[in-house]
């Protein structure tokens, strides 16, 4: 009784989920920016005015005009009148005419005249002097500048008018410190994307509740609401079902009027799948896209499209669960966000401990531990040149029921559909969980 | 006029400050486990009973006695009588006794007399007969099964009393999931450790104000404060204060009492960083520890230990600022966290477009943006081995003040202090912001 007759490769399976969504720009929110990290942007933020908005000194030093530099050394330094001192937050009172400097500091505006910024380690206060009865201090120079040097322009960080950061970015420490540069403390960011979460099966009980013989504490509500929670939307729990068909459909069809997509995690059993396919028959066209992807664990997934709202059938088991919402549910929600920054999935490298087998086909994800490389370790691994890699990953290898196999990896590896097993030695990319 | 004596090594640096802290295990409080995501356990948790806690079907199929099965094949099958079905979430009403079998669904729990599950796939119901005025049905086995086989023991994933995350564990989807299997709602985490935020420089301003000629608005106090947030410390902000040494010492003071550590980010200039020695001189013994560290960007960067207390101080430098605080103040949060589980930094690989030159002796951090390997590249650079790499990483040479030069970066790479540089078309490790 072959349950899947064709099975889909998991990158073609979430291709055509996105490409039967139809997901367009996503609705916006303003924003405190001081509270907007980890979340994207929902229009282009612009600049309002340039950075730096004056010449800015990025040294310690005195401003000066740049020709009045020229030829100066240690054997034979020039010599510029002090007319004053810019002080920090400030601007500048003094105008630079022809053979004066005045003292700035770091981040100081430069004053009126100067073009250019003589380094505090390339002068000397000379002797106060009187002239005409005024003090009057003077600047031994022993290093020339060009015109612009040890300056910031205005503008030279951004114009007014760039495009500092794109509709569809990421917010990270840096951007909320770059919209404070600029004013900007409030932004617009898309919005959540709710995902409703339903759990089903006849033994999966509330993890409050104390367990009878035959039952089980629901998992898989939690660890997705975590994962969906860190991919940037918002579950919406919808509690435990029973396997029945009717109370699932209504339940389902509420989850897709509140959210923009809907997990149902079957019970384990195959009737329990089999309810969660009906239920998805009866909400609507499309309908079920994908039935089955080539992947291990996940194998049963079902990937659909019903009023507009993705529904996704997960696997009951709370591995296979956890492993094909990476896969699937993580870029759709990135998909509603409209994230469209570049981010390259960041890896660990590490050396595998013993070979994997895997079957030409289909894609498995491996749970493995992370194992640094000081620790003692069996003779001959160790070896081999140990300067690449700085761990060794050690396979898990748990049956897709066990949560605990997953709590203690460190991370996934991904062996590609065209590949028949990895073998012991060789370096594999662990993603971290 | 030689600011800096003596420049620390990076991690020297950390190792210092983190050798005369001596942090203590956290302190802790109890969370409701569904909130605990990204949370250190303050605790070891213990598994209060065994999972599963009742042997389980790994597959739709037949409960039987092994035994019952020996020599079972297609060509010779073998007949057991069906006495019942094992419904989800319920224990087994029937016991199998010597020739019976009963009808059970994966996650089922085994009845009693059964050791083995037979899957559907490899067994056929024969015609129901009339025996003795019972309807019986039987089942015709076609493959063996050997006791334990496609069973899942009671305590196979944990057992009672094991320790099943140990204390100084991050809190991830796996977790949350395993604690809800077994009943553990509520968990005892690290408190999250509060770091103080003081911003000094008199040309520094509220971002919500205007700027004046010689302003700047303050962007420090962002960035680190989100940092501060995703490295799982509370930050605590003290506003922006003039360069004032009473004034600073005064609220540097407060901020000690009330906080686990202190950053402090001076002004630009050097009197603004001066301040900021002196003050941290005033707050308390051992005082300042390494003053200058051979980083770049980064080197004016003060670590201290006031009335055993962290108290950073941070050049005002925003780029500076951002990219010493990865390294020092972000290790510190997970001392303070407790964080003891291993956390291997993720990369992401790349190819140097341009050279990079570098001071032996000194670490340098480079900004850079990533790009895939699929986009259109200056010739010679892509025809080299393309397989080993999905990404190009372009340099982005900004000076330190320039915030915007790291909202363009995708990461960060290091340059060890023993190199001198990295050559175009070197694979270099990509650390993401």
């Amino acid at each position: 009784m072959p349950e899947f007759l064709k099975l889909t490769p998991p990158e073609e399976a979430l291709h055509i989920l996105l490409s039967n969504l139809q997901i367009r720009k996503p609705e916006t929110e303003i924003l405190d920016t001081r509270l907007s990290l980890g979340r994207v942007t929902g229009e282009d933020i612009v600049a309002g005015h340039p950075l730096p908005e004056f010449p800015r000194s990025t040294v310690d030093g005195y401003a000066v005009r740049a020709q009045d530099t020229y030829g100066s050394s240690e054997s034979m330094p020039g010599y510029l009148t002090l007319v004053g001192e810019i002080l920090m937050g400030t601007s500048a009172s003094v105008k630079i005419a022809l053979g004066t400097c005045a003292l700035i500091h770091t981040g100081g505006m430069l004053p009126g005249g100067a073009d250019s910024v003589v380094m505090l380690e390339d002068t000397q206060t000379v002797q106060s002097r009187k002239m005409q009865n005024y003090k009057v201090n003077e600047i031994e120079i022993t290093h020339a500048v060009a015109a612009g040097e040890n300056i910031l322009q205005v503008g030279e960080d951004v114009m007014t008018g760039n495009v500092v950061i794109k509709c569809g970015s990421m917010i990270r420490p840096a951007e909320v410190g770059g919209c404070m540069a600029l004013g900007i403390v409030q932004l617009r960011v898309a919005i959540k994307p709710k995902v409703g979460i339903i759990s089903t099966g006849d033994e999966i009980i509330d993890p409050e509740e104390q367990t009878s013989a035959g039952q089980v504490r629901d998992i898989n509500s939690f660890t997705l609401a975590a994962l969906i929670e860190s991919a940037g939307g918002e579950p919406v729990l919808y509690g435990i079902l029973k396997d029945d068909l009717d109370l699932l459909t209504s339940v389902a069809r509420k989850a897709i009027n509140e959210c923009d997509a809907v997990v149902i995690t079957a019970g384990s059993s195959a009737s329990s799948r089999d309810t969660t396919v009906d239920a998805i028959r009866r909400l609507g066209k499309p309908e079920v896209l994908v039935h089955g992807i080539n992947i291990r664990p996940g194998k049963p997934t079902i990937l659909s499209v019903c009023k507009g709202k993705a529904v996704i059938g997960l696997p009951g088991n709370p591995v296979s669960a956890l492993v094909v919402a990476s896969v699937i549910l993580v870029p759709l929600i990135k998909s509603y966000l409209g994230l469209t920054s570049i981010r390259v999935q960041s890896t660990v490298l590490a050396k595998l401990m013993i070979n994997i087998a895997s079957q030409a086909g289909r894609e498995d994800w491996i749970a493995v531990k992370l194992i640094p490389n000081s620790k003692k370790l069996p003779s001959d691994i160790q070896k081999k040149s140990e300067e690449e890699f700085s761990c060794f990953a050690e396979p898990i290898f748990g049956k897709s029921n066990l949560i605990f196999s997953l709590v203690a990896a460190d991370g996934l590896i991904r062996i590609p559909m065209e590949r028949t097993g990895i073998s012991a030695g060789e370096i594999v990319e662990v993603i971290p969980m």
